[in-house]
């Protein structure tokens, strides 16, 4: 902390609700991360609307903004790109930015396809340029430390995933059509909104693979009202959709996204349960952890529910408030950050990146594929997009070149 | 209550777990609901073991006992026979009482196929006796609140069950190899034991069927010690089942039985999400039902967890202890005991019967097949098992001539 | 179990709800509890209206019915009695039941004063005869495991306790004026009724007795509609009553029982907090243990909720159903029963006895005395009140001469 | 938001954890309310140790650091001072601040007397500036929408309040001797420090006053390890508190707060019965409210969890992310700083001000009274302390020349 930190530049493309929670990653991770060596910055704001984009520029404290993509991928300022467009236009935005020289860091899922995804992972790897996919739900304490604690073996083997993320905004007919309700906008609705955290967090919290699914699909409400009054639009993506699958280890999983389970907001659970024990989490309470163990006297095991918040047990807390006070989802995406920028300073990889966004968007295209035809799909797995060197583009920012 | 009650005297097949739960609801009955018309008597415990029968019937109360159950059948005092044997045993006990004019009380499943199912149905439906399947869950206060909120329209329009039947039992690799691993004795493992009772409540809950399912099934340990001592047995029937369904009206559900879920005793859960409102019950905490209605201002809306011990507003309550003193697994069996033998007295059907046990039986069935087959299986619907006149049976009881 | 049990012949004074509670239990304890030495007879039911007691004696199982208390404690065959009536004639009864050489069963309070349940006590302690106060909550098999745990140590030292048992029946304007408010009959409304049950958990979980006391209370309703329609009767009870306490160890205590908290139906919650770990009790969900302990890794520490049904594991659980699956309220006095019987027989103390109804009524009254003249009381210790010598009761009930 | 909003300077005194809180707030505030009419500004740090201050106002991100603060209040560009000190300074702070016609914001407790905090009150009218206090719970959306129901009637008239704020940090015989353990920097230990939170929602929740109080403390460990190593501190102040109110319409409450207590990380949680519905609010879960109404249908009253997210339903909630996306504990801060700033702006009071802090600040010294003489105290009201006329305060901050 001593030396002078380097200066992290980013330039964020698009400004809608995932613009506004990087934004606050970008304003926030050096005040509860002092320790980083980089100093970020909010350089540019970019976006197609020139009369909106000013003003969210100002309110979300970007020092520009542009609505000239290209240009702003000329500046040899600009050391990271992060986008938050419209699933559809990740892989042209990520892949240009990744032969800027860019680092490139990007919302889930990666793509529309797994073609586009590994198109993705191909232009970081060869532009041995380090890449972050949005998957903030890992960088919860309590997420963590149920990774923490499968790694250490205190789960054992494990025997079942069972995994839901339910909303409930659909279940209203007077909710116009959304772009989230386009396939040719998403490719898919609670699918790839939603399952995709799912399979993340199933592979990041057992280290497996998926082997191979079956899935059910549903749209309750097939045509809605068009927002601008004129007319109806027809929603070709799903409201909700389930599928079961066989993991690399032989556990059992189950997995279900809806937009059209009244009550349930953003009830993102994930149960894991293996021969020695389980956890839960429940993004809804995300510093919450419940954790079950055989080990110790039978008399006295049960879930027990971990506040995770200490200082001096749980990733991340003692950067925030003391023990107890609980930290909101927002965070996740600050600690996502700050263990980016640790990992580029350091040179080691850092996880999920592009490689982990092609394997979840194997799992959701045979998902769909499973839903198509109606058969059990195997889950291909790309093993060739390895993580890029990043020590190169560690050095690269602090040298304000990157691309070398 | 004035007049004399009627004696119904009950032969119990079987002594083991169900046999004692039974038991008790025989003993408990009269005590807690004394308007009943009918004085519940224990006369005969059927068994095969004459060393332990004796003990079994004295310490359950049965005023006699028998190894010879065509010697009972033939006994013209005894009304009722209860069937808790293996489910391989079922449908040949259950038809032969119905033969000999006895009405049949049967536990879950209701046998190993579909076809023995069908046969026990429809030897109801020529006896013209009345049944009942011990789908004992649907007896729980909270489970049958949901079902009336259900009914009375409060969720609107279903959209999705998920339910989960969870234990851990078999976790152990050091336990041994029980009747229940064998698909000679019981057909299936989870499947038929759990499952069956998700089924049921999905039925009982939602007044929908079950149009297709797809499976997905295992046995994490394929082998374990005899209890003998001596040799290994295999275990041919699911440790996991998993089934996908799409229900009859096109809403979505799914359903897992598990007896390798560290940590979850008897975690019996599921929940229903409508167009205007969701319920969550889960047996462990049988008391409470979780409910959300959209109804009323949309900030105070939420899971209310309903404590359905109230005597003047829910089902069996006022039968027990004042507000909020609570009830247990037993009286799932008394109450629907109760409810039994009040249809039969007014001569209206009971549900759930053999029909109920049958379409339950084709679900579990057609998952069976599904994943076996690994496709999606559409599951037939029985429409000809109506239920028996039970007034005749009633009449019959009451003089003592079962079997008009 | 082999020999032949000895039967224990019952009269139960009183056929209200613990009238009912109670009889249960007696139908209950030998099936749940087979290799009891005794064969417990419901043998005569004592009460005052002729018109209801032989319907009552019919429903719950009672072989006779009596209005005569005199003529039923002279009868040598009769080994206890128990008594249920109000709380002002506790004394009387239990003396003269004492004195005729009954066992004393008796519902808590002991008394309304703690002269009374002095007398009661000094009446047991020169009969040598066993006693039981029903305090039934210590048996439930999680708040065994509690007092368990905290007498192992693993709790450390306690330094706070904190009991709310709440409830809302009194809430309403329309309830009219009921034996239990009134202050003759009573003594106290929700403090003798409801505080009676947290004093005695205390004690019984911490081993602690209580040194000082400082109550509140109030009565929101003051003037009730009599139940026949004639005018008013004045509530001189409680309906709220609250007290701070120093205990022995000098830990630090609240106790709050209130018939006015909304929504709350029988929540009888307590908490303790100790330097090595807590837990956290909650009649509502009875089966439950909440426990949180110091040992282990600092990451993992958290409230477990421990599902107390583990045959192998759990006190009592092995008398009732397989692990999970949940027992109600009324088990709690059957519970109890079994351990005086078996107590009885051992020629071993039973615990809470009248010397435990003596301590509970010295904190109750001095509660009292507290509210009344708003200063901290000193609470007395009686140390005389010895267990009487059972084994010498026990020789009498197997040779049906109680009284030696 | 057209306008240029205005510059809104503020002083920091104070950079130790509530210093970070409220960094966090003021420079979170214009990007989460991008409405408000003033640019909040962080200005100038100040504080006493010059090494690390610079390091602390960089992280922190305040514009200049300041060892003077008599320099600063000469400042006529600081708007607003914030004292974060430790609690015997506030008072100095403060009034000085008041008197060079500066806003202030002070944490809470607002002093260590309420001599003091009176003092401060009547500096506040006498400068007609408008204060805040910083019991920042009030400022949770779900313990918004807890005084919204409450001040619609929802739960009728008030009984009960129960609030306990439990902490386990100084159960740790190794936990040094820290100035919060001295009487002189704090006044008092967990009492000043949590129950001043719990008084303030009690007052904010129910619009009711403490009456009377009775009250019991300990100090568990009597002396700590000095943290340079040199011998023990004596702790002279309490590590629990507890005290019983009667509140101004005769409701009975019960307040608990203490340093001791097993597994309890930051348990603030507070429960409010009255005659039609009752809320529960838990810090821990801080973004849920417990929501018990007697309205609507019997059967399905209960507990309800209502999650209090929704941008169209609950305060502040707009502000952040969708519906169940969860907020922390710094928000509080944030949405308090809005409202003042907003309040400002309006000329409309803000609560609560330091009137509020006196009146806490009463009920604190009360019950101090209480636990020395072991009597019953009443609580005075101080009547005088009128909010300021913040209109002109508003105006002065426009143009920069605060002080009129």
């Amino acid at each position: 902390m001593s030396s002078t930190p380097t200066d992290f530049n980013v330039a964020l493309v698009g400004a809608g609700f995932m613009g506004r929670a990087h934004s606050n990653a970008y304003r926030q991770v050096n005040a509860f991360f002092p320790e980083l060596p980089y100093r970020v910055n909010r350089t540019v704001l970019v976006g197609r609307n020139p009369t909106t984009l000013a003003e969210q520029a100002r309110i979300l404290g970007w020092d520009s903004w542009s609505t000239d993509l290209d240009a702003v991928l000329r500046r040899p300022d600009i050391h990271a790109v992060d986008v938050t467009t419209s699933n559809n236009s990740h892989a042209e935005i990520a892949i240009k930015a990744l032969e800027a020289g860019k680092i490139v860091l990007c919302e889930k899922p990666l793509a529309i396809t797994v073609a586009d995804a590994r198109r993705m992972a191909e232009a970081a790897r060869k532009a041995k340029l380090p890449t972050l996919i949005w998957h903030n739900y890992r960088r919860a304490p309590a997420a963590t430390l149920a990774a923490q604690l499968i790694a250490d073996g205190q789960l054992g083997e494990i025997r079942h995933v069972r995994a839901v993320y339910l909303q409930d905004w659909l279940l209203d007919d007077a909710c116009p059509h959304l772009w989230r309700m386009s396939a040719e906008a998403c490719g898919s609705g609670a699918h790839g909104d939603l399952n995709a955290h799912l399979i993340d967090m199933t592979r990041f919290l057992t280290g497996l693979e998926f082997a191979e699914v079956s899935a059910l699909q549903t749209t309750f409400i097939p045509e809605r009202r068009k927002p601008d009054g004129h007319g109806m639009g027809t929603v070709d993506v799903d409201d909700a959709f389930l599928f079961l699958a066989r993991l690399s280890n032989g556990a059992l999983a189950s997995f279900e996204a809806s937009r059209a389970a009244a009550g349930r907001k953003n009830h993102h659970r994930i149960e894991v349960n293996g021969t020695k024990g389980s956890i839960v989490w429940n993004f809804e309470r995300m510093n919450e952890l419940e954790f079950f163990s055989t080990d110790g006297e039978l008399r006295s095991q049960g879930f027990r529910t971990i506040m995770c918040m200490h200082g001096a047990a749980h990733a991340y807390a003692g950067h925030y408030w003391p023990d107890g006070h609980v930290i909101g989802y927002e965070h996740t995406f600050t600690n996502a950050l700050a263990d980016f920028l640790a990992a580029l300073h350091q040179g080691t990889p850092y996880r999920p990146d592009f490689a982990d966004g092609v394997a979840a968007q194997e799992v959701l295209e045979s998902a769909v594929a499973s839903a198509r035809t109606r058969q059990w799909v195997n889950v291909p797995h790309s093993q060739s997009f390895h993580g890029p060197t990043v020590t190169a583009a560690a050095a690269a920012v602090a040298g304000s070149t990157i691309g070398l």
